[in-house]
């Protein structure tokens, strides 16, 4: 199993410093040799690696739905990279993706989803399906999940409950690697936040999804594979104290929270962080906050990680909601810059950048030694490897 | 009208720099005359000043069990401080505080009001109530205010409903402050994110209330007056870039958001500052982003503001939340520090101890300066100056 491939997006560059998921998260392609290949055969190829190592086909589509629109969203380290992690979970019978989800509560406008350690893309469909089925009722569901797995980037399900007219929000737990303010280790998971708003097709909705860490754990492996400092405010050392070392950083897997250190105010960060596990772990009865295991191949457990899902109806409230969120993200758009060269962008305005690429391309770009990586895996597999459209140096 | 006395505040010093407000919300007390009065006669004060004013009884009542309450939290900022603002507003008439509130539209779990330029206190009372009582019939209510006036801490209606064994969930809009990331000009309010979670009374609740932007205008205030530099990522000049020069920041009005520069994920916070009037301003029709109005007493529109309260019953989810609330407070007071001398604190200990303090004392100690300009409102509205218990200097 090519288990080193996880961390090769971690070697690339980025295209520009903003994107709601941190500045490693869009990624340009003059690193290494690349190839091009086709969404469909993206998706084809995670398709039937799911199906192969047990996926219901609906479970497969779903996830193969999840990790090309992440590519597509520019949030690579999500997309065709998190598959290898689902096969190892499932190999390693740490996720069942054949397993029943049960409701254990319900109300008119809340449920409690036992997902029974079901691929995460399977639990999150279902609560964001039921989410949207009680805000049609009530004006809002508010469904929280127990005993799921990685979900893929939380901004996927804020997007899809958007979708069909609602504000969507989407809160998830994971591995600690944030360190609580003032603190030597990490207690908390970098945990998102993830919100999507319907606005007028003219600006597209708005869209959040970020982190509560400063920046992501890829983020410092792609300094210290360049030899550079990291910047201040993104991590710690063993002592707690900020780093600027990427190899000390690295060492200890402290984050600093989304504002970086106490003086900056890093202990909003670490509130907001723990705020995620409070409505997701620690609400639904997963593993919550330290107690959450590290999602690696060493670990047996199951990741029992908890979500939250919400829909709110906008119709319930004031009329001409989309038009003045529309009048924001035009507003934000034309400020005037600090620098010509780089404008003032709405959240989520790189993300529909690099969508929007992606679909009149019809082509993903990915890294060769990533592609190679899965080839060994179609062959343990036995499926077909991913086909390139061309290769590129 | 003593105007000047709003800004006293930011003349003193930070007991700690760690707080869920900000470094400067939590104030110590010897920089000038201080004197202490008695939380009673605080009320009193405020209450009858609020009644001379024109307020109805009981929303002079809500008035001051929130300016009480904010100052027993250590937010001093938003204590008796604000008093003056909100007699300012209803004597210019910006605020109408007998005016009846109205309910636009209303599902099983949701309400629009039209808060009809009543005082903040009042429309937000209101308005936690209905999210309770909704919570309490379907798991959850979300109700969403428009032509509201300021109402105050956001923490101290996140509080209320966790009172009633709710999660509860508060957000404001406000006007401009924060720039967006690479713009010139502040563009959004540092819009507050407040959240309270019921736990087990060993550790008390879980209690964030954050500002969105890094540090608050008062922050700067203070660090003018002493001729010190700002610290990195709190404040930008009118070139929109950041800046340690505290008159140029303050000059330009640019708060960064939370996260500081676009290299530190400021983007993350103008985000946030920008969802929180997606679900405040923009989500009830009330002024919104950029439209918001200054809070001046030489503005004549009123505010028309909006907020969004939310009660979420964590019954209707996993058993034993408030062990697990618990369970996390512990965990993180208790972890190594970086320091042996600043203890990792949960988000709101700060705010515990003040109030645990004011409830075994009894007392608030207050600038001299201040009471005294607030002997001359009382000389203006005929009603009884505030009575210290003993001077101190």
């Amino acid at each position: 199993m090519p288990l080193q491939l996880i961390n090769y997006l971690a070697n690339t560059t980025p295209k520009s410093a903003v994107n709601s998921q941190g500045p490693c998260a869009v990624l340009s392609v003059n690193m290494t040799a690349m190839a091009r290949v086709s969404l469909k055969e993206v998706y084809r190829f995670v398709k039937d690696c799911m199906i192969a190592v047990g996926s219901p086909a609906k479970a497969a589509d779903q996830v193969a739905d999840l990790l090309v629109d992440a590519d597509k969203l520019g949030h690579r380290s999500h997309g065709l990279n998190r598959l290898e992690r689902y096969v190892v979970d499932i190999k390693a019978g740490r996720c069942a993706p054949n397993n029943e989800m049960k409701i254990e509560k319900e109300t008119a406008s809340t449920a409690w989803i036992n997902a029974n350690n079901v691929l995460g893309a399977t639990s999150a469909n279902y609560a964001s399906d039921l989410a949207i089925k009680k805000a049609e009722e009530t004006g809002i569901g508010w469904i929280c999940t127990r005993a799921s797995n990685h979900y893929g980037i939380g901004g996927y399900w804020a997007k899809k409950i958007a979708s069909r007219g609602m504000i969507g929000m989407s809160f998830s737990n994971g591995s600690p690697l944030v360190a609580p303010t003032r603190s030597t280790k990490a207690a908390l998971g970098s945990n998102p936040i993830a919100v999507c708003a319907p606005a007028l097709s003219s600006t597209g909705p708005f869209y959040l999804d970020i982190a509560t860490a400063t920046v992501a754990l890829g983020k410092l492996e792609m300094y210290r594979r360049r030899g550079k400092p990291l910047e201040p405010g993104w991590a710690a050392g063993p002592d707690g104290n900020e780093t600027l070392d990427a190899d000390l950083a690295i060492k200890s897997g402290s984050l600093l929270p989304l504002g970086g250190t106490e003086k900056s105010s890093g202990y909003k960060g670490f509130g907001l962080s723990a705020l995620v596990d409070m409505l997701s772990g620690v609400l639904s009865g997963a593993q919550y906050a330290h107690h959450v295991p590290r999602w690696s191949p060493h670990e047996t457990r199951p990741a029992d990680l908890g979500h939250s899902f919400a829909a709110l109806d906008h119709k319930c409230f004031a009329p001409g909601f989309e038009e003045r969120v529309s009048d924001c993200i035009s507003y934000w758009r034309q400020m005037t810059p600090s620098d010509p060269k780089y404008p003032v962008l709405a959240p989520g305005d790189l993300e529909k950048k690099s969508y929007a690429e992606a679909d009149a391309t019809g082509v993903i770009v990915y890294i060769v030694a990533m592609l190679e990586s899965y080839d060994v895996l179609a062959n343990e597999l036995k499926v077909e490897p991913i086909e390139r459209i061309k290769i590129m140096s």
